[in-house]
Order: structure tokens, then C-alpha cells, then sequence
């Protein structure tokens, strides 16, 4: 697909369209290698899930995680000024030079994991609009983020990692979640960078009046996505679109990066069964969302930082998997006794 | 101390009395440094706690994880014979083999972490004796099993995780938690390497016939593991033992090895507090005891390997946590504006 071209929503929709189903040859190799393994039936659980999963997505067995790639999407959003953040806005350019110098947090875990960290600047300078007034994005700028979210998607890479950083982008994605799955303002809104009291209200109210604002358009994932969220997020979704052609399973990081992939199901049940959530977000809306969307996530370590610093945090597992998975003996090989 | 003397309870008991406390100097240390790192104060979570526990237990700031070792003891046990697991109890043997060739989960799972791993086999062809009809150790064979644990803790690790492999020993596991903090067979026995039905029955029996012959013993921790343990079970403690003297905090693995180290807080409330809990057993006994003991694992994969894997699957999460600490910049350094 050339990314560059993906520039309206009809042709993105048809893109997701055509969307890969699952590898059932690789799945199938997978399974019959999983018996055979010197374990009990089972004993590894998830990790044995994850490797299946790996396979199914990768369209290849064994799969391998070699090349894990952390991607953090960084946008600014109108509603910055309403007041719902903890911080000022001005701290998103902050934070991506703090990307760029090596300080942060995704910085040390993207080391621990031996992951590649690139990090986007979405037009920081030109946040998203104000939802409470308009739509946040045009069509044209939401498809352009999501096609330059596309572009974190490059040939070699075998597993994705997607975060943000985006000042005020928890109200954006507590109202796209909103939009997608019904409930309030109340019901979505979370501390965030830790808003509590009037100013959480205050951000509820925010999420309340975008909704009102524009209901008409919550039948589609796409509109819902350029009414309420920002370029950061599009980029998100567009990368996750990438991903799947690209046969490159993703691990969604927390509530926004979940938010920003939930849109793709209005087009498409399982438009994110390539993807896993790697980390639970103390951020309340995060639980609520998973739930919504049928996934468990890998960590629950009450983390709500963002910046992709969960799903770095689970790369080692799922390179575990991966490892047990390709790397063991059978109990032919190691001539232990099977319970058969 | 000089672990080669450490052969009898009162010398292992005058070594528990004398426990290092916590270091309160680099907890201090690691307080201040966290509040000034990149992020919104407690975004970390988890891993900032992890990164507290890491300073206070290695009596150092910032810590560090760059020599983590796995040491998983095996070990036979009497029991064995009595039908109660689903493999015979030359698996054991064989896994050693096993281990020793590359072929198991837990050498993928140390080579993922870049973990060092050391098996210590426990004198395999003396399993301990059927503790239905009597102590399962002498109380010689007990310490001098602890003695050797001991000796996995060697100079230069900063980060000990240990695990076990002997078939049986979940019985003998759910024996220690029983008699440590009440309960019946059937409220401790689990299907371990996957019985089920009359044999798991049979298992819960087994336990109890072990509890009625020994009720007298269950006042002290050490008298329950020469009752109720095994070689490697008894080493387990030992390596804890070592670990807290020699300031290197401890990850434990599951079900069988937090029993073996539960053994311990009968000296001393707090002998586990240089201890975490890697992950949670999907054997049911070790959710029970983690509540006993009041401990939550680092992750909850449903996992019921033993041999170490959760354990060293946890490294890199422990890792992170000390790499985030000491490497993150502050905001004074990376020019970001903090909340206040």
C-alpha cells in the first residue's frame, strides 16, 4: 500500500476492508509444537497464548520478536486551554525534546527491552481544535496523521509499540471512548496527569459538551476520530492499520493509545485481534475500555504514564513467549517422560 | 557468616535474629530522587515502589539490576510415590538434564532476562522420605540443605530469583502452608502438574495424614520444613536466608517456593520484606498464601511451571524499575515544567 496516498477516509475504509485475517497454517504449527514442549499440558499459559498469537499475526513459525520498534505519537489538543490538565501544553514539546535528550521514562524502558524508539511529532505547534466548538480535525488532517502514523511501520520491525504524549489527550480519548461506547462524561473522565475535584468535573463537563456537540457523527469510527481526537491519535490508528497489512503484531499501550485503536471496530470486530494491551492504566476509563473491547491486558502495575511505557514494559514478555515457544526442547528431544 | 556451619537450627535461628533491617538512608535517598524524575508525581507506580524496595534492600542509591541470578534447587520427594502428582518422579532427573542442556523454558526465560542460571541438584536419589509415616528430613539433613541454598548467593549479584523443580513438591508445598497458617489438604492442594479427580483427592489426603502426624511441630518454621519439606524446598530457605545478609534482594516464584520461604516468618514477621513475589500461580494455594502472607506478584499470567520461570519472566519488570530510576532525567535537568 502506498501510505502516502491514504489520504481520505473512503480510501482508508477500503483498506481496512481488505484487511489480512489470521495465519490458521501458522497457528496450526504453533499448536503442535506447543504439545510437544518439555511442560505440563498448559503450564505456561498466557506466554503459550502469546506465542500462538505471535504466529497467527506474523503469519510465520516459529515467530520471533528481534525487532521490536516503541513508536510514541505526540500531539497538542485544543481543549489543552479548558483547563482539564495538570500541566501546560507547552510540556508536550517538552517532553518530546526530553524523548530526543534520552530522560524520559520510555527512554530507559525502550533500553531495558533492546526496543528502537522513534518518536513522532505531530504539528505541535497547530493542537487540535477546541471539540467543544467544531470538529477537532478536517477529514484531510485526520487522514494525514494517519497516514504519516503508517510510516512507523517499516520493513524488518516484527512487533509494534504504540504510546503518546499529548497534554489534555485523556479528555480526547474519554470522549472518542464515549462516542464509541456510550456513558458520560462522568463515566470516562479520569485524573489524567492528576486532575481531581472541580477541575475533574470541569473535564468531564468538556468531554459532556463535545459529545452534545457531535453525536451525529458516532455511528463511524473515522468521523468519531476527527471530531474528538487529535493528531497523535489518528497517527495511532493509522499505524495500527499498518501494522496489520504489514503482518506486524502490536502491543497498545494505555487508555489513550487504546482509545485512538477502539475506532477501527466500528469498521471491523476484528480490526485489533493483531493487537494485545500490554498494561492495565490506573487511569479509571483504561479498565472500563478493556472491558468494552474483550481484552486482558499482560501488566497491572498501575502505572498512567503514557508514552508507550507500558507496552515497552511488556516487550520482554512477549519476547519470552516467543523464545520458549522457538527455543525449547520437545520431550522427544530431552528424553523426558511425558505424562502419556 | 560462614555458611558451611550452618548446620543446625539454633545456629540458622541466631542467623534470622540478626537479620539487616531495611536501609533507610537509600530509601530516603530514593524518595527524593523520585519526586523530582520526568513524570507526574506516582505515574511509575508500581515500578517507582519496585525501585524503593531495590534501594532499601540492597542498601544502595540508585540501585541496581545488572547481575541478576536464577537459581532453581531440585529436589525428590517420598511422597512421589504415593500417586499424587502426574508425572513419575524421574522427570525430575530428567528436567535437571534437561535445564543442563538448554532445553527448558526457564533457560529461554533467563536468556530473555540476560540472567545467570545455576541448578542445584539436591541429592536426587535420596528423595525425603514419605512424611505420612515420619519426618520427611532429619533435622541435619534440613539445615545442611539449607546451608547449601546458601551458597547460591555469591558475590557480585545484585538481584537472586528462586524457583524449583521436584515432582511432588506442590504436596509438600500446600503441607507447609497448612501447617503455617491452617487450613485442610483440600483447602491447599492444587492440581500441580495436572491431576485431578480421585487423585487430586488423594493428594488433599495425603496432606492430611501428613498434618495429623506432625500437629506438634507447627509452631516453628524450621521444625515444619524437617516435618513437611524436601531438600530443595529446605535450600530455598536458606538462599533467602543468604540473600538477606547479603543485601540482595530476592524475586520468589511461585506456589511451592513462597511455601518454602513462608517457613521463615514464623522466626520473624519481617523476614520476607527483601522478598517479592514474581507472579501468581494459577496453582489455587498460591493466591491463599499470597494473601496470607500479604504479598501481590508482579504479574498474574496464569502460569504453573515452577523451575524458576516466573521468576526470571519478572527480571526485566525489576529491571526497568531500577533503570528508570537512576537513568530518567530530572525536570530541573531536562528543562520540563513541573506541576507546581
Amino acid at each position: 500500500m502506498d501510505t502516502q496516498s491514504a489520504a481520505s477516509f473512503a480510501e482508508l475504509r477500503r483498506v481496512v476492508a481488505e484487511f489480512p485475517g489470521p495465519d490458521l497454517a501458522s497457528a496450526t504449527l504453533a499448536a503442535e509444537r506447543e504439545g510437544q514442549l518439555t511442560k505440563p499440558t498448559g503450564a505456561l499459559a498466557r506466554l503459550e497464548e502469546i506465542a500462538a498469537w505471535l504466529a497467527t499475526w506474523q503469519a510465520k513459525h516459529p515467530p520471533q520478536v528481534n525487532h521490536p520498534r516503541v513508536a510514541v505519537f505526540a500531539g497538542n489538543h485544543g481543549v489543552a486551554d479548558l483547563g482539564v490538565s495538570a500541566y501546560p501544553k507547552e510540556v508536550t514539546q517538552q517532553m518530546v525534546l526530553n524523548f530526543q535528550a534520552g530522560g524520559a521514562a520510555i527512554n530507559q524502558l525502550c533500553k531495558n527491552a533492546d526496543a528502537d524508539l522513534r518518536v513522532y511529532e505531530m504539528c505541535l505547534d497547530q493542537p487540535s481544535r477546541d471539540f467543544t466548538q467544531g470538529a477537532a480535525l478536517s477529514e484531510e488532517e485526520t487522514a494525514r496523521a494517519m497516514a504519516y502514523g503508517m510510516m512507523s511501520v517499516e520493513p524488518g520491525i516484527d512487533l509494534l509499540c504504540v504510546g503518546e504524549m499529548g497534554i489534555a489527550n485523556t479528555t480526547s480519548a474519554a470522549a472518542i471512548a464515549a462516542a464509541l461506547f456510550g456513558g458520560s462524561g462522568a463515566d470516562w473522565a479520569g485524573p489524567g496527569t492528576g486532575v481531581k475535584g472541580a477541575q475533574l468535573s470541569r473535564k468531564a463537563e468538556v468531554i459532556d459538551l463535545g459529545l452534545a456537540r457531535h453525536r451525529a457523527a458516532f455511528s463511524d469510527g473515522f468521523e468519531i476520530m476527527r471530531c474528538l481526537g487529535g493528531h497523535e491519535l489518528a497517527a495511532i490508528a493509522g499505524a495500527i492499520i499498518a501494522a496489520r497489512i504489514a503482518r506486524v503484531p502490536v502491543l497498545l499501550d494505555g487508555f489513550a493509545t487504546t482509545a485512538a485503536a477502539s475506532i477501527l471496530l466500528k469498521s471491523d470486530a476484528h480490526a485489533l485481534d493483531h493487537c494485545l494491551v500490554a498494561h492495565c492504566s490506573a487511569e479509571p476509563g483504561h479498565r472500563r475500555l478493556l472491558e468494552k473491547i474483550g481484552k486482558q491486558p499482560l501488566l497491572d502495575l498501575g502505572m498512567r504514564l503514557g508514552e508507550a511505557s507500558g507496552a515497552a514494559l511488556a516487550i520482554p514478555i512477549v519476547r519470552a513467549a516467543a523464545m520458549c515457544h522457538a527455543g525449547m526442547a520437545t520431550f522427544a528431544e530431552a528424553g523426558v517422560s511425558n505424562k502419556d
